[in-house]
């Protein structure tokens, strides 16, 4: 799979799942030549060292992203205008910087002021995650067949948008482009909102008196446990996404408010088509999701082994 | 792993996914001498009979019953009223009727009155489940490791409910006992309110007119997909569960909707903190299901493969 590098410098603002991935994936695939990364945290910075995982890793920002002709911010969205005010005195000219964000418009907001000129500004969203976190919880197969959105800002160059989509392609990714404002409604739709009701039915269930917690657990193999895998999510980036994508997620959870009280309507006054129709729609979807490579059809996520 | 057979006969009334996974689980482990089973439609009692679901597919549940040493009623929980009512004339002397139906207070009303004395009444409930539904879908594994939960109503004869009981475990399940009541609570929190609240958040995808349902199906696996496959379950026997559980599922949206408030506010306020300390709790919820064996710690339910 190896083939001339897409860059010859890439530096990774963060050592997280996306940046541990993006580096193990990197590395297979000869994307990259030297990988240096940094962690705010000590303790990253050693567990990064002991795995192996960057090729430098270097106890500044500063010092990481000198000479790089890629930088990929991959801290909380909250954390990444203070990381690119740190780093734009070292950044080289003619340097991509890039991020892995889940929200868009915040950020490019909080980025691109920052950056001198001549420095070319590349926002990215790839759309692969686990409920896994850390610097040790990345692997090279993350990005295969998922898709990374690739959101130009006014301006943007076309050879540094286009070296970029390269980059994850390169990594198994498809890529789209789409502008910053749409990408935050649709990842409303298919990740905040979803996640946000994950989180509040985990938390219900924690909190209810009459049904103890080692029931809820016991039994949760009824329905609640595809819950908790998306409610067991890093804190810290899930705070930041709802507090940065705080428009288009509250719009859909009004949306999605609306239609709960209309189906718990149905309920209450016993309308058994309006619940049958509704149930009946839903179905398609998901046979749209495995048609489209994005899900298995294996019964329970494939989690029940035949034999 | 055979031995006695625990039941001479066995009747399966409803021939989807769960009396097709016991039929293949009661086979496989010697549990049952001949089963007979009955559906309503023709056509699944043709599929049945082309794929050698049951030793014999009768043509009317009265034929399926008699001199049955149990009867399994497996047909969504609106129809185990009319079910039992039709049954209850063949129904031997001594037998054991059973069902396993999602809803435990609303089953006992329908079914109860209908049967004659001298008939042992053992509700239960498989906590077991894909989304797949009708009689190709099942197969003897299902339950292995998965909860069922017998429901005795006043006056069950201990030996017919213990005899119910060692068939569930014959089959792989863990069994635990409780009152209806309380399982029709346990369930809305485990079980029905998240499924509807799954459904919810597709229709509203769905419903979408500003982000496409190509996008939806594209972006799903930000989150989004996890809900779909639960949001496919069996139309038919989900509008019955919300129909029959309605007070407690009721409750349980109540409460839903209260903390999904709560988190809207601290979103719109730029409460970090109340988000943060929400989403730190419920990972530990996570790690418990984990523990507990009834769930994967594979990243995504395992369906990413590292390699």
């Amino acid at each position: 799979m190896s083939g001339a590098p897409i860059y010859k410098r890439v530096a990774l603002i963060g050592l997280g799942l996306i940046a541990s991935s993006m580096y193990w994936a990197m590395k297979r695939h000869g994307l990259a030549g030297e990988v240096t990364g940094f962690a705010r945290s000590q303790e990253t910075r050693a567990t990064a060292r002991e795995i192996g995982l960057c090729d430098r890793v270097c106890d500044s920002a500063l010092d990481a992203v000198e000479g790089a002709d890629l930088v990929v911010l991959c801290v909380p969205v909250g954390a990444m205008g203070g990381v690119a005010s740190e780093i734009a005195p070292a950044l080289k000219p003619g340097a991509t910087v890039s991020d892995v964000g889940s929200v868009k418009k915040a950020v490019i907001e909080a980025v691109g002021p920052h950056l001198p000129e001549g420095v070319h500004f590349v926002p990215a969203h790839p759309l692969a995650g686990t409920e896994h976190s850390g610097p040790t919880s990345g692997f090279a197969e993350l990005f295969e067949n998922r898709w990374s959105l690739i959101v130009p800002v006014e301006g943007s160059d076309r050879a540094a948008v286009e070296r970029v989509e390269q980059l994850w392609q390169g990594m198994g990714a498809l890529t789209d482009e789409m502008d910053a404002e749409h990408h935050d409604l649709v990842l409303a739709v298919t990740s905040h909102a979803p996640h946000l009701i994950a989180y509040t039915m985990v938390g219900v269930a924690d909190d209810l008196r009459r049904v103890t917690d080692s029931e809820v657990i016991k039994y949760s193999a009824a329905g609640f446990r595809d819950f908790t895998r998306i409610a067991a999510s890093d804190p810290t980036m899930w705070r930041d996404v709802f507090l940065t994508n705080r428009e288009a997620t509250l719009e859909i959870l009004g949306r999605f408010t609306e239609e709960l009280f209309a189906l718990q309507r149905a309920i209450r006054t016993g309308d058994g088509d309006h619940l049958f129709d509704y149930f009946t729609r839903t179905r398609a979807i998901r046979r749209g999701i495995i048609e489209a490579g994005q899900d298995t059809d294996a019964p329970d996520f494939g989690r029940v082994k035949k034999g």
